[in-house]
């Protein structure tokens, strides 16, 4: 069974996004060298990045452009070239690189994804995907990365989640670019 | 010039109330010894603690009792001693052992208090006050401890607050029973 995990980089306060949908601000520290081969090496990993329409065309109108290849060659050709699987009942194509688009609802698609053989999964962003996933008890790990900014308002990934759920946390390391990285288990 | 700090408790989605108000979830894990030494640590540092009106209310409803003595007696000696100033134009009276009620408005009052002589000031929980102390520049350093729930919602420190603020990591400490402390200052 491929294991399903969340990558959020998240504000002080809990956002993925700030009030205008922007997660520019979580790249902040980038020219941090250690930080910069943490974040190469996950995306080495070799998963599939797992995405809702709103996460996935922000990240289709940045990760293909010349800007990304320039300001972050590694990252951008691993995004580009990862597979990825796309939750969305309004898109009709998705072109990105490499991308599969679903329609069906994601609970049950991801539940069929994971009894498939393939790469282990990785969702980014996508607040809407990761709470309902997680809602179902599909996500197996969570990793946030804590930027050390407040945005006072924004997107959490857990919006609409209406009960509380208690993670273990599995380890952590903190960045000279002042981020906080902490991985967590579901269950206390 | 003394100081003020802000000490919150903070689920993963960056809430210090869940959405019935309680912040009883933030006190999980404190049988860790090293977290109680932590926790008794901070409080015996002698300042002043600072609220708004809700989380006053709520602290002075439980730290004075029986049960607080006995499940946290060294940190309810400290909380009950330790020197209060609570900011509220409702209340005409605080009782909880020396408690100073403050009708002004928080900033201007807060600005008067930091150029007295006293012990540095540590504000808990009250959002109200923290968003609008932040965003005056009053603000010295930001304490937050990442307790290992994600609550779905609630209340977040600096609601209202309708700018970005980039803070600096001081320091930073991970705890057995998976809390993640990091110290923060204003400016990056």
């Amino acid at each position: 069974m491929r294991t399903l995990s969340v990558f959020e980089s998240l504000s002080l306060d809990g956002y993925f996004t700030d009030a205008r949908n922007d997660m520019g601000w979580a790249r902040a520290g980038g020219d941090d060298p250690e930080f910069a081969a943490f974040t190469a090496e996950n995306a080495q990993g070799g998963g599939a990045l797992v995405f809702g329409r709103v996460t996935y065309e922000m990240m289709a109108s940045f990760w293909p452009t010349p800007a990304a290849a320039q300001a972050m060659p590694k990252v951008a050709a691993q995004m580009n070239g990862l597979p990825k699987i796309v939750f969305s009942r309004s898109l009709t194509r998705a072109d990105w690189q490499n991308t599969r688009l679903i329609k069906a609802h994601p609970v049950t698609a991801m539940r069929a994804l994971k009894a498939e053989p393939g790469p282990n999964m990785v969702i980014l962003g996508s607040g809407t995907i990761v709470s309902m996933l997680a809602g179902a008890g599909l996500v197996d790990e969570f990793q946030f990365v804590y930027v050390p900014v407040v945005l006072g308002a924004g997107r959490t990934p857990f919006e609409g989640n209406d009960h509380r759920t208690t993670l273990r946390l599995l380890g952590q390391r903190a960045f000279r670019n002042g981020k906080l990285f902490g991985r967590y288990a579901p269950g206390a």
